[in-house]
């Protein structure tokens, strides 16, 4: 077996004993390397909340059979030491260490659910790093009405006409109609599962599965075989919103799962958005609320999406390429960067209004910044690199 | 005739002789009374500025036949002398005396817009004051969906069954609608016409506009005879939002006077509200782009309106009413009074902020305050009453 097979199967067995998302495990990782974390983790030479994540299954090695069936299934294994690991989405998460910090990082569900995914198993020949460049989640109430499915398909078909790839959690409803719609507009999907990629759930999308997964890609940060539920739902929500530039809530009632993604989309810095509808529906009673409450920004169109997700490629992002001194940054991310404090961090909408550029334009500078090494990202939000 | 007639002819004469909004006017009328003011102006004895907005039609004094012809259609005209005149309602507009300001009291129409009517003819036997006390604006495209229509009705009648007025134009479509659903829910509402009020205007209402006169009140700043024109419709729509606690857009295109109406009610501090409805509406483009905005409140029941709207009699008036000590002040009115700074003025949303209250809350109590003396208000907010 090549170092480069130990070290997948290493992540793949990781992934199986300690259900994701687990901070101290990418803490464990990032400090030890994903070779010694397994061996630790087999070993049980572990700290003690490590232990207790992974007592249930340690024993469950499983890893070459998974990334075999995986494999013959036509998919495969991303890991963050893979070229399309969408790395620059997960900084929203913040870094490992950020997350399972002492005072904090005792395990508890709060502080794990809120930590990028170990890996991802994923299904179909599309780079995920370049499928997620530029992505909107579309998402709703599994019970749309007839209005619902229209304005989902007029949505994704526009985002999709125009490059956009449009992720989801492939259940019934809404989020079935943004794949399809997608499918039809030939463009490209991501289903985001609560489960492992090759369980057919819900099993009327059996065919719309295969299909997303020909022409996209089907993901769950779940090893194969690894039934939904509901936390894992929960936690799918925040990988649909993790790699997403935008959620769009088309339609949902008062108590969606929708609701619950754009919570996500929030907490990592996208914008959460909701489609209006009729006040007489049941099924706008979620959007109109989020609006109301100020968790959602309405929008009618792909246009109005776009407007806030923002495009990712700008002029700009050649010459970061090429010259890293600030007196060679130009227009908004020279106007971004003169933002930042000298010592400490600011979030993106500090940085809009001290800077005076949009705060979409601000969200998009900001990571090609941080992929140039100007900026770094803490939990608060973006700091000067001491380099510069 | 007696003094009091004298009084509310010189009124009626100035009504016809201006054209309202004159804030000029208003700041002559308040230095020197109604009486000195209507002889000021059929003597030319006047500054500059008022020499220009009142020369076309000084030599016109039919005041005591627009008296009689109003009375005999069983209206009269109301004056900032009556008991029943909308006093606090008139307060967003400032005194006259800081519209009239030396350095923008040129008579610029933006400055001339800004300002209280000088007094309103009214046709109804309702007393305007008492009329106004809960009221809610509903306006909207004069080209309603069997939607926007729907809508109206169902939010109009809830409203009107909880003793809400509801104020509007009068015009064809969305502010027919409103007030017919007030009329048949029993309820109470008053049409700001944007010419004379023995104009039946538009023709297709003068029905409807008798039925407002019997059960509620129809009211205009302008004398008999005076026909409708471009910009008494957007004067109209200042009162409109001016008499009303909140403005709701039910449907409104792109381009839709019912914005103005909006945009009057953010000038005057009063809660901007919209109805969201169907992505593919062109008459709901003009709501959502508002909410999107951020210029309206998203609103799909009467309750969310009330909740904006806010109830005008709270348990504290009583109290106020009586004792004058600020130590006897108790609940939100001492938290708002208490949030006022010792020197100077703050706005509602300062106070908000500063005292913990609700917006809303903040909003109904400062006016109860100012009638019981203890705050008064200049053009950045409310300040303490020196007495105090």
């Amino acid at each position: 077996m090549s170092m480069l097979e130990r070290r997948r199967t290493a992540w793949a067995y990781l992934s199986r004993v300690a259900e994701g998302p687990c901070a101290p495990l990418l803490q464990l990782i990032e400090s030890v390397g994903v070779l010694e974390a397994a061996r630790a983790v087999r070993g049980w030479d572990l700290p003690e909340v490590l232990r207790r994540r992974t007592a249930a299954r340690r024993h469950l090695d499983t890893a070459e059979r998974d990334l075999e069936l995986v494999g013959r299934m036509g998919g495969r294994l991303v890991t963050p030491e893979d070229n399309d690991w969408p790395a620059w989405r997960m900084l929203a998460f913040g870094r490992a260490r950020a997350e399972g910090r002492p005072e904090r990082g005792d395990g508890s569900p709060r502080d794990r659910e809120f930590a990028a995914p170990l890996a991802l198993w994923t299904l179909g020949s599309a780079p995920l790093s370049e499928l997620t460049e530029r992505a909107v989640a579309v998402v709703g109430t599994r019970a749309p009405s007839p209005y619902g499915e229209h304005a989902a398909g007029e949505i994704v078909g526009g985002l999709a006409g125009r490059g956009w790839t449009i992720v989801s959690g492939a259940a019934l409803g809404v989020d079935g109609a943004a794949h399809r719609a997608a499918l039809a507009s030939g463009g490209r999907t991501i289903a985001v599962l609560a489960c492992g990629i090759d369980q057919a759930y819900p099993a009327q999308h059996a065919r719309l599965l295969s299909d997303i997964a020909r022409e996209g890609l089907v993901v769950s940060e779940y090893p194969p075989g690894v039934t939904p539920a509901r936390h894992r739902f929960l936690t799918r929500n925040r990988l649909v919103a993790a790699l997403s530039d935008a959620v769009v809530v088309v339609e949902a009632g008062r108590r969606s799962g929708a609701r619950n993604t754009a919570g996500w989309a929030r907490r990592l810095s996208r914008p959460s958005l909701a489609v209006p509808g009729s006040i007489a529906s049941v099924t706008s009673v979620g959007c109109h609320r989020m609006i109301r409450d100020g968790e959602a920004r309405l929008v009618t169109s792909a246009d109005d999406v776009i407007a806030e997700a923002g495009p990712l490629t700008l002029p700009v992002t050649a010459e970061l390429a090429i010259a890293r001194p600030t007196d060679e940054l130009r227009g908004d991310s020279l106007a971004v960067y003169d933002a930042l404090p000298a010592v400490g961090s600011r979030g993106p909408r500090e940085l809009s209004e001290a800077s005076g550029v949009a705060l979409v334009d601000v969200r998009s500078v900001l990571p090609q910044l941080e992929t140039a090494g100007f900026v770094g990202r803490d939990e608060v939000g973006w700091f000067r690199m001491l380099s510069h």
